[in-house]
């Protein structure tokens, strides 16, 4: 057991069948950026989201054009459906009717709490999860004074809490983000020390693909490291299925999730012999190509003092010198390619060896 | 004090003017992937490298054509640099007396331990820092039997340590780097606890762009996050100025580092309104066109539930609604442009905002 993360127990919730808190797998989850009036795009995505890995979507529902087409959506989506709504109870409640899965309400803006209870009165016998979702971007104007960003989530979240706990409501989940990652991280350790509901972690707002990625990887993964975490979402202004894809490296890297196929390549230098990053990143792109992904790595390497050593423990791996390619396989040098092979010759014999491992 | 990081107290090392360990910032590397014999190749990359902000550069140094290049290197290299070698005691010897401002030897492969004292012998007047660099694909066959490779790693660095402390050498760094995320972890985590010696951190072989930065973030990230760490790498396949721009964000958004330019963007949901995605990336894409890069936050957000609420809290910001942009600054709306202002338009209007700002 190399390095091993003894996860904080949390209560169990559930969207359907997915099981969320106390042990069981961390969740990934997206949201989709298609209107969604527009079921059919939306559905598109939630599909797409859903080969990529996504365990859980949540769906904007901004007004009631939008909340007509849920039950179309719920109805032929792949994984649950969570309905993220603000400023107007009745949303929740046309959502509830459609059918969705679970509850996304922001404490700052969802209305009274003679409102609040008409929601629960219908959630309740659905055992239907809550998630109060605090945004510091978001946040209810009784907390905004407060200096202490942490603290300004942590009582907004708490407040609402209490409303949920007063009705006798126990589906509940929390996040607390801010675009601060190390606001995120306070926000979440000291709700942790406190509470035991599942939290829902992910830093908001991150920004474009590298810098959301960078953000997202240390909010997330700093708090999974201390075992704070039941389910994540990265967030990233692009593609929702990067989304995934990065939420599935972070939680493969900290042995949480079962890995996909890891590309292991060498960041090149003066050694270098052969075109590594190109087939890397050509390998990276042809992976779509494969029916099935064995979790197995995958080493591309161009020289002649990490290469070897790296290829060999990898399960498959390639590297490249001025005399050509070795191929190793389970350690083993199983073929020498020339240095003059095409880059989608290499790449097929790759792929090939690849379809060879079981999934 | 929202998140303050207690770094661990540790030797200091001195590349030329640059001081690491003990407290002072930490370093951002990386490594040329020219062939070093091309100084002028390499010089070139080395001033890309310094204009993004590099600290320390390090070159390969796999041959004798190459040592000889160096001093030509070295004297016009804006930054300090270490020679990176393997196999051979002479090219250390060679690289020394070309100006070298510090050695990175793999103990796994540099030789005798005569070789190793004429090394330290020349180095010793020179007070030259001598980087320990154990990568897991490279250790030495002493130490490969072991199952717990942060472990084999750790005794492999204890090995060599032992050799300089018999020297009484003293200017050391250690690095142990796997391609395994946990691995890299644990084997600095148990370091850190044994010596005082400043570490030098990052993931090896760490993947393509998008995989590089998730395991980066994540190794680099959790042992930062715990006070581990003098000095970084982030591997990344990719052209090395990227490994710089991630390094910036991973120290930046961790409190370590001076901030640069962050653009807070949202993800977009069924909200959405306007191009989000394509004017945070044209954004991201246009602040090379400043001169002076001020340590500010740009948000662009285009919905109504959090874009207003982040776009007051970043010094500067655009929110979008179906109405139109709403420009922000310091807090307060400034400005409403129109929502069919041409992208190019928008992005010269932030620009020029943001060179009010003083650096």
């Amino acid at each position: 057991m190399i390095f091993k993360i003894k996860r904080k127990k949390t209560r169990q919730v559930e969207f359907n069948k997915l099981k969320i808190g106390n042990n069981n797998p961390i969740a990934i989850e997206s949201m989709t950026n298609t209107p969604t009036k527009d079921s059919r795009k939306t559905l598109n995505q939630i599909k797409r989201l859903a080969r990529a890995g996504c365990d859980l979507v949540r769906v904007a529902v901004p007004d009631s054009e939008s909340a007509k087409e849920l039950s179309r959506i719920i109805e032929k989506s792949p994984i649950p459906v969570v309905a993220d709504i603000h400023f107007d109870y009745r949303l929740a409640l046309l959502s509830i009717d459609a059918g969705v899965n679970g509850l996304r309400i922001n404490p700052g803006n969802i209305g009274t709490r003679k409102e609040v209870e008409k929601i629960l009165l219908k959630a309740e016998p659905l055992r239907l999860p809550v998630r109060i979702g605090v945004n510091l971007g978001s946040l209810q104007k009784d907390f905004s004074h407060l200096d202490d960003k942490a603290i300004a989530m942590l009582e907004s979240a708490k407040q609402h809490i209490k409303i949920l706990e007063d009705f006798k409501y126990k589906h509940i989940l929390v996040s607390m983000k801010s675009s601060d990652v190390a606001t995120t991280i306070r926000a979440n350790r000291l709700f942790s020390r406190e509470y035991n509901y599942p939290l829902h972690i992910g830093v908001t707002e991150a920004g474009p693909l590298l810098e959301g990625t960078v953000s997202s990887s240390l909010g997330i993964g700093i708090l999974l490291s201390e075992g704070i975490g039941d389910t994540i979402r990265v967030s990233l202004t692009d593609d929702p299925v990067r989304e995934i894809e990065v939420g599935y490296e972070i939680l493969g890297n900290l042995g949480l999730r079962e890995k996909r196929i890891k590309i292991i390549s060498c960041p090149t230098c003066g050694r270098t012999q052969v075109p590594v990053i190109r087939i890397a990143s050509f390998l990276r792109k042809s992976l779509n190509k494969l029916e099935k992904k064995p979790e197995i790595s995958v080493a591309v390497m161009g020289c002649a003092v990490n290469g070897p050593g790296e290829a060999r423990h990898a399960d498959l791996g390639i590297a490249g010198s001025s005399k050509g390619w070795v191929f190793f396989k389970k350690g083993k040098v199983m073929k020498h390619l020339s240095r003059d092979i095409k880059d989608s010759e290499l790449i097929e014999f790759i792929l090939n060896e690849i379809r060879e491992f079981k999934c």
